[in-house]
C-alpha cells in the first residue's frame, strides 16, 4: 500500500492496526489510554538499593526469554552499559531479547554477535551504526529492526506499543536509591533526557552508575521511586568519548557559504523576530550557521527565546552573550553544554517527551521557528534519508530529525550537492526518515530550493532577494557532476521498519544484496 | 472487624478487596500494574491552548454528572480556584460530582452549600477545615469522604483507586502552552508539588493562572505535555493568605520548653550524626525544634544532610546558614520559604510521590531520621488524631504525618498534656489518624514518654539521663487536672473512611450527635 511519502508498504506489515503514514498530523487529536508499568512497592523504609553486580540486577529482575531491555545513547561511542549487561544476560543464557535503545553505534558492535547466536532477536532504536547496521542490514536479526524518532520513541512507550520489561540506566553519579545524574561522576555526559521515559515506563529500573554519592543526589534525572536496585560498576564508559571537546566551528568555506546562505533565508522570513526559537543539528554546516546568524540578530535588535535539541558548545556561547535566553536540553554534543547544564540556570534539561513525543499534550518542537538539519540524501519530493547509506546499509540515526522538521515553521536542511562520488539530492532517496512535506528549504554548495508546498516561502524569499533554483535542478546538477546513481540491489526480506513519528510507517529497508558487477 | 490500631472497622466497606490495616509495612513488596489516563494527541503544532473561560474549560473537558475533578491546596487558605470552578460547573447543572482535593479549608466554605445541594456527593481529601468538615460531619455528603495522607492520595492516584477525570490547576504563572510554575506571578506559593500527580494522572488537565508569561515557563512544576487547556483570569486567591509572612518563632515559655526537650532527645539517638535528615510540622513548638538544634549541632560539629517537608523561615535560615545542606520542599508555609525555592540552588522542589507516595519505589520519607509532629489527640496505644475535634467534627488534616511518621527512625509528637478543657493524651482518641506503631517519643509539657515497642529507645535516652515517664502516667495526668473526657455520642452512620498511606482502612468517623445534656 502506498503511504503519503510515495512508499510501497506491503500489506504483511499492516496487522493489529498498523497503519502506513498518512500525513504528519493524521493522528492530531487521536485519544489513548497511556500505557503504565508494573511495579513492586518499597513500603519498609530501606536504607539501600545496592546490589553486588550487573549479574546479580539481571537475577533480582528476572530477566527470561522473549523479554525487552533498554538502554539509552548518552555516552554515544564511550558506552560500557549495554555491552556489559548484554554480556551478562547472554551468559545466563537467556535468549529472544528485544534490545530497545534510544540509539546504538560502534560502542555496540560486540552485541552483533549476539544477533548471531540469537540471544538478541529484537532491536527497536533511533539510530543504528557499526556492525549492528552490518548485521541488521545484512538479516541477521530475526525480526525486523524498528527505526523510530526520539519522539516516536516516547511515543511507542508511552502508547504501550513498545513495552519494556527492564531499562538499565548508565548513571556518571548516583546514590544508594537510585537517584541518579548526567553529572557528579567522572564520565558526565550532562542529562540523561532519553531514559526518563524508560524509567518512567519500563516494570524494572536499573541504575549502573561507577560514582556513587551520599543520598539525596539532586537534581536528578532519574528519580529514586522509579528505581528498583543500583549496581556501581569500576567504569560506565570512556569519558573521552562521552563528552568530547567542542567541536571547532568549520573553516571549510563551502560549509561556510552554506551556513551564510541558511542565515541569510532565516533572516528573510517573517518568524526571524524578537524570541525566535530555534534547533541546530551538531553537524558542520549547521554549528556554522549560529556565526553568520549573530550579527544579523545584532543588526535586527532581537535576541532567541530559547534553543532546543543536541547542544553544542556555540549554543552554549549564544547563551552566555545574552543572545539567547533558555536552552532546553535533552542532549549535550560536547564539554562546553555538559557543563553549563545546570550550572548556567538558564540552561535546562527535559524529557525527550517534553522535547518531541507527538502524542503528548504538546511538546516543544511544535513552538520551533526553525531547525536546521543535515541529510545523508534528499529526494526531488523533498523526502530526507538519514538512516541508510548510499550502499543501502543501516549506518545512520533519526533521532530528532523528523520531530524538528514536522514542528518546526521554517526546516531548512543544508547538504552539499555531492559527496565523493554520490549525488546528496537524488531521484529517490534510499529510506525516507523524515517525509518531504516537513521540509521546507533545501541549501546546497550550489543553490536553493524551497519545497513548492511553501508557496509562501518562495515569495518572501524572492521578495527578499534570495536567489533560488528548483530542487530538480540541483539533482540534475548533482548527477551531471557524479553521474546518477546505479539503483541498489536488495533482497525482498524486510530487515527494518522506518516509522513515522506516530507510529505508522513511512518506510522499510531491505536486506542489501551484496553488489553485483 | 478489628485492625492492626485496635478499630473496629464494618465488615460493609470491606468489599472490592478492600482490607482492614493490617500493620504499616503490610504491603512491602506487593506488585501492581499503576494506573495511566486516557489522553487526547496535540500532533499538529498549535501556538496556543488558551481559552476564554473556566466555564469554556469546563465544557471542552467534557464534565459531566458522576465525574471526578481535582484540586490542590498550595493556596491553602487564599484559594478562589475550586470555588470558582465548582460555581461553574453548579452553573452548568451538573451534578454528583466527586472533589477529590489535597486538602480543603475554610476557604471553600461556599462549597459546603453543593453538598447540601447535590452537585457535590463525594469528597476525597487529605484535609478538611470549615464548613466542609461540619457539613461531612453533620452527613450531608452522599457518600463517605475519603480521607488520605499526602502520600495515601498519591498512591490512590498511582494506583487507579482515585481516577481523576479533570484536574484543575491553579498556578502563579503559566504559559500559553501550561508550563506552570508556584512562582512568577502576583500570588506566589512556592512550588506546585500536590498537584503534580494530578496532571500525570487526570484524563484532562486546565491550568487556571492569573499571570500569564512567555513561553517557556521554566522550570515547570507542571509540564505542558501534561495540559489540555490554559486559563487566564483575573486572581487566583488571595496573596496575603497564600504566602503568609513567616512565622515568629514561639515566645510561648512551654512550647520552648517541649522544644528544647525534643532536641535534647533527638541528640541523645544514635541518628543525630554528621549527615541526619530531619522533617518538622508547622506548628509552634516543632518550629521552636530548630532554635535548639542549632547549638547542639554545632556543639558536636555536626550539619544536617537534609530535610523536606512543609517548608516554613526556620528551616530556610539553617540551609543558609551551612548547618543543612539540601532542602525537598512539597509546600512552603511562608513567604521565606517561597523565596527560597529555586532561588537557594540546595532547595529543591519534589512530587508529593518521592515524598510520601508507600507504594513507589522508595519515597523520601523512608530515608528520615527524625520528624517532629503536632497532635490533637493522642492515646495511651500512642495512636495519634490530627482529623477530629474533641467533639468529633472533621476539622484537620493527616497530611503528611502518617507518612513522615511511618518512615521515620525517630517520630516525635509534641503536644501539651491539655487544650483548654480537653485532655490532649487520652484513652482513645476519636479517629486513628497515625496508628501507634510509627510513633515512637511523645514529649508535653508534663513529661515524655516513650512507646514501648522502642525498647532500645528507652534505654539510649535513660542512658543520656533523660527522664521518662509512661503514656498511661501521662493520660492520668491529663485526666487529674480537666477530668475524664465525655464519651461523645455518633450516629450509626459512617461519614468519612480513614485510610491508612497503603489504602487499608485505619478508621472510620461517623456522623455527630448535636450533644444531648
Amino acid at each position: 500500500m502506498r503511504n503519503a511519502a510515495g512508499r510501497d508498504i506491503p500489506e504483511s506489515l499492516l496487522t493489529n492496526g498498523r497503519e502506513v503514514f498518512q500525513g504528519s498530523n493524521y493522528r492530531d487529536g487521536a485519544e489513548y489510554a497511556k500505557s503504565a508499568p508494573r511495579v513492586r512497592a518499597y513500603v519498609k523504609p530501606q536504607e539501600s538499593k545496592l546490589v553486588a553486580s550487573v549479574k546479580e540486577a539481571v537475577q533480582l529482575c528476572g530477566i527470561k526469554n522473549g523479554m525487552t531491555v533498554s538502554f539509552h545513547h548518552h555516552f554515544r561511542e564511550g558506552d560500557y552499559i549495554a555491552n556489559m549487561v548484554m554480556q551478562e544476560i547472554a551468559a545466563l543464557g537467556i535468549k529472544d531479547i528485544t534490545i530497545a535503545a534510544s540509539s546504538v553505534g560502534q560502542a555496540h558492535d560486540p552485541i552483533a554477535a549476539l544477533i548471531e547466536n540469537g540471544v538478541v532477536t529484537g532491536l527497536q532504536t533511533s539510530g543504528i551504526r557499526g556492525k549492528m547496521g552490518l548485521a541488521v542490514s545484512g538479516g541477521k536479526l530475526k525480526t525486523p529492526c524498528v527505526l523510530r524518532s526520539h519522539g516516536g520513541r516516547v511515543r511507542a512507550i508511552e502508547t504501550g506499543e513498545l513495552h519494556i520489561d527492564v531499562a538499565f540506566i548508565g548513571a556518571p553519579s548516583a546514590d544508594e536509591c537510585g537517584n541518579a545524574r548526567g553529572k557528579g561522576g567522572k564520565s558526565n555526559c550532562g542529562g540523561l533526557s532519553y531514559s526518563m521515559a524508560d524509567a518512567k515506563y519500563a516494570d524494572k529500573v536499573v541504575v549502573i552508575t561507577d560514582t556513587l554519592v551520599p543520598f539525596p543526589n539532586f537534581p536528578p534525572s532519574i528519580e529514586a521511586i522509579d528505581v528498583d536496585y543500583v549496581v556501581v560498576v569500576d567504569a560506565i564508559g570512556d569519558p573521552g568519548k562521552i563528552a568530547t571537546r567542542a567541536a571547532r566551528l568549520s573553516q571549510d568555506p563551502r560549509d561556510l557559504m552554506m551556513a551564510q546562505a541558511c542565515a541569510k533565508i532565516m533572516a528573510a522570513t517573517p518568524y526571524f523576530k524578537n524570541g525566535f526559537s530555534f534547533q541546530a543539528g551538531a553537524g558542520g554546516p549547521s554549528l556554522a550557521v549560529n556565526r553568520f546568524l549573530e550579527p544579523l540578530m545584532t543588526e535586527r535588535g532581537i535576541t532567541m527565546k530559547w534553543a532546543i535539541g543536541g547542544i553544542t558548545g556555540p549554543m552554549v556561547k549564544l547563551l552566555e552573550k545574552g543572545l539567547l535566553e533558555t536552552i532546553v536540553d535533552v542532549q549535550d554534543f560536547d564539554i562546553e553544554a555538559v557543563n553549563s547544564l545546570h550550572e548556567n540556570p538558564n540552561h535546562y534539561e527535559i524529557s525527550t517527551s517534553q522535547y518531541a513525543n507527538p502524542m503528548n499534550k504538546g511538546a516543544f518542537v511544535n513552538k520551533l521557528d526553525f531547525v536546521v538539519l543535515a541529510a545523508l540524501e534528499i529526494d526531488t519530493d523533498f523526502n530526507v534519508n538519514v538512516v541508510t547509506g548510499s550502499d543501502g546499509t543501516l549506518m545512520g540515526a533519526p533521532g530528532g530529525h523528523p520531530d524538528a522538521s514536522a514542528g518546526a515553521k521554517c526546516t531548512i536542511i543544508i547538504t552539499p550537492l555531492v559527496r565523493g562520488r554520490m549525488p546528496t539530492v537524488c531521484e529517490r532517496v534510499v529510506t525516507v526518515s523524515t517525509p518531504g512535506e516537513c521540509v521546507d528549504v533545501l541549501v546546497t554548495d550550489y543553490g536553493t530550493a524551497v519545497n513548492p508546498l511553501r508557496r509562501d516561502l518562495v515569495e518572501m524569499l524572492t521578495a527578499a532577494g534570495i536567489r533560488l533554483t528548483t530542487i530538480e535542478a540541483l539533482k540534475d546538477k548533482a548527477y551531471s557532476i557524479v553521474g546518477a546513481p546505479d539503483a541498489l540491489q536488495f533482497h525482498d526480506r524486510i530487515v527494518a521498519v522506518m516509522e513515522a513519528r506516530d507510529g505508522t510507517i513511512l518506510d522499510v529497508v531491505r536486506q542489501i544484496k551484496p553488489f553485483e558487477f
